[in-house]
């Protein structure tokens, strides 16, 4: 599971021959590698993805660059024009770096459960425990020290890291990514409580997630109370991500790190989460809206557009003077109507 | 270590004998499985725990519905009557849904010291690492990949799920569950700084944790500096939190995920923490307070309550406006002074 | 790898040799065991770091106290007098409690590769499975259940506490503690967006740590895009922290437990970042710099101090009155300034 950079080099001719793009000068110029327009060096393919970062292009030290048309006459280099610069670069850098699979096989060392069925063309890491009617679908691989619960299934060309667990009755899609230590399928956090004590729900929904989803490390997803805990086709999540019980996540949004999402909550699709956002549970967060990152968010949003709250940082002290009087702000409303009343009264006006 | 829901049914008033309550029609009805109000069937029971539901109550087409008194005519559909639905149902789930445990026996693959003691009934996965001197009690389960340190002790009925650590000099309390990727017991965070560098505190306490605690995924409990960290009896841990050195957390506490607990905090029983609650080191918080999901406390709280800290979410645009504001609210709270001042002035008023 | 305490006891006279310090009394007594004032018993040798604990020196049942010259006369106890009492108290803590290597040598269930290369004095802990190419240095240990992709390098003296979780290409200096359920390098989130659909961006760059980085449980640290994602020397993380692909932590900097450090920031040298604060993407923290818990840092700091940014915590009835205004501050502003300019032209002003 390993991306080893390949020394083999390519012109650039035949590069936008196989993705597309405007070629400016340098047919015969060959790239190999992908890199930061800081970093390049002979040899190296950089791209400009953001007019921020023009300043950097006069300096590069690449053989190449893909821009965009806007930015076309911003270097004399060689160069790749095209409307999606990150997107093709993103192109160029997996054919560049293509991942190297494992053997397949199982390991000698793995321990799978008779009823279990492991695709010929599978990988199964050392030390891997896989529990009975388990099954791992074709070119998946699961790394080293993995745990698959009963029942749970992976689909074709999923890669597991090291150190993943998967609960029972779980169903990972086709071409998935798992980071090391994941979690998909612990117990969701219900609990009723009974003359002060709590009672736990068992937890009988599972997990259901789509095809071209990654998940990153450390990121938990909780199986369903009742019901399932669904993550959709081609959602991005980030790593520390935790997902409470009998979420939904729209297809094609993304999460940074460190959010987290109460039970119950439907985030809808193409969404995007910004890291160490908080959302409540029991709500609806529409299509297409992109939450800040550390923002809490306790009421459903129906309507997409950016939404925001941070508290703003300043230097300690003045932090404390600001923070006294946010305390009672209320009170401080209050003092400005019997200012803007008396000025009324004052005035005449009948208010 | 697998919640299989079984297909054997019972009748309503088997149930009503078993687990009291009040049974109104059905008497003959059988049910064996547990769902929502919305996705439950024929054969199914089903429950209305808040009255936020009730619109629901009315297309449900399960069987039969528990509920409290308050809604007793709300249906005409075979029901059982008591006073808290929640709870009675959480007893109805984990009859329908008993966690089936694996073999009793230590996994031909498990690494397990000769010093360690396993109860014959307990049950040690494939690939677990077991340390010298470990107890592990009755029935309880201990699941692959895991790692108990010297010393630690797990008692009876306890079970652990795939890749938890347990440091050495760790007990864990009976009937407890712990989630995949929790880690008990590493070092707290304590640091002494010299010239600029900074020398660890070797952290030489343990870990106790009560009877009937549960730990969510991936959630970290530190050991004590010098005494231990304690979490008491009932203690209800979601996925992800983290608790700090020496912190003692009150029985029956429940904590949502994502929350961070600093070192040395001591958390009085029967709190709830909403999720990614964020409590600050050596303070005290009060039995019985409840903490608002979001909120940063960084002073003891001595009376239960009910406290809040979020900063509330607007469009972006708008949080922006009113950002600026908060930034200088000392100025404008010294602006009112002013107005007032000079008003009184002009009044002729003496103060 | 466990603390475990020794019996043994020493002189103070005999610990001020070898430590340093001012004796005041008690020659002969003897010590072998650190603890708090509080828990302190005779044989203990206990610590005064902080003014706020005097009033519990009084009631310490310890056999001696080291404290600062400050405090010097506030005990008749035997006392060591020292300018930073913490630090001594850390070596000699670390000095009554020897961590105690596990025997030398890979472990018979462990999986390493032919092409490893470990140092003779080296621990492999058990079902640890060890890829390709991988260098472990001399006296590291690496705990039971881990896993080093391909070409990592453990520096000598470096301990892996179980189920680390370490990729290909990463790179860990000399005498580091990284605790269990950390990863590092991880891929970066990278992504670009092509027609609503999210493209991987391979991470081909790798991660840095230096000597004498500690990482907590369950921390992540993602692998860089195209270029390292490095932490310096001295660099103590705690718990469930995440760090960002690119991201470079300065030397002697510490970030206490839930903090999340977004991609391509460089935070500067000696910093503290209090638990769960949260740092934005591709912004710099200049050296030296302070950041509370719970804030969240969007921009970059230039100039060294400490930086809050905490919503105050209130009862919740209070928090509703004043998020109210909080979020139509922008509105109270205008008004404010309506009034003053009003006011001014009363007076007959010509601003």
């Amino acid at each position: 599971m390993v991306t080893t950079p390949k020394r083999k080099t390519y012109k650039l001719d035949a590069l936008v021959a196989k993705f597309g793009g405007q070629l400016i000068g340098g047919q015969n110029v060959r790239v190999g590698r992908v890199a930061t327009l800081e970093s390049a060096g002979p040899g190296d393919l950089t791209f400009l993805a953001q007019p921020k970062y023009l300043s950097q292009l006069g300096c590069t030290r690449a053989a190449a660059v893909v821009l965009a048309p806007e930015a076309r006459d911003s270097t004399q280099l060689p160069r790749i024009v095209t409307p999606n610069p990150y997107a093709y670069f993103a192109k160029v850098s997996e054919f560049f770096n293509p991942v190297l699979a494992p053997q397949a096989g199982i390991h000698g060392s793995a321990v799978v459960a008779r009823s279990a069925r492991i695709a010929k063309s599978a990988s199964i890491g050392a030390c891997t425990v896989i529990d009975s009617a388990v099954h791992v679908g074709e070119q998946a691989v699961v790394g080293p020290n993995c745990y698959l619960g009963e029942r749970t299934s992976i689909g074709s060309g999923t890669r597991l890291h090291a150190n993943v667990t998967i609960y029972h009755d779980c169903t990972i899609g086709r071409d998935c990514v798992l980071h090391a230590g994941a979690v998909i399928g612990a117990d969701g956090f219900g609990l009723a409580n009974e003359d002060g004590v709590w009672k736990k729900i068992p937890q009988v929904g599972g997990v259901k997630i789509g095809d071209n989803v990654e998940v990153g490390a450390n990121t938990t997803i909780d199986r369903g109370a009742l019901d399932d805990t669904v993550i959709e086709d081609g959602v991005k999540l980030d790593n520390q991500i935790q997902i409470g019980h009998n979420v939904r996540i729209g297809a094609h949004s993304a999460i940074a790190a460190c959010v987290g999402i109460a039970g119950s909550t439907k985030i809808g699709s193409r969404c995007m989460l910004g890291g160490a956002a908080m959302i409540g549970g029991h709500i609806t967060i529409a299509s297409g809206t992109t939450v800040s990152g550390g923002s809490v968010i306790m009421k459903s949003i129906d309507k997409p557009g950016v939404y925001t709250g941070i508290y703003p940082v300043s230097a300690h002290q003045r932090w404390r003077k600001n923070a006294v009087h946010l305390r009672r702000l209320d009170e401080l409303a209050a003092r400005i109507d019997t200012i803007e009343n008396e000025a009324r009264k004052a005035r005449g006006d009948k208010s």
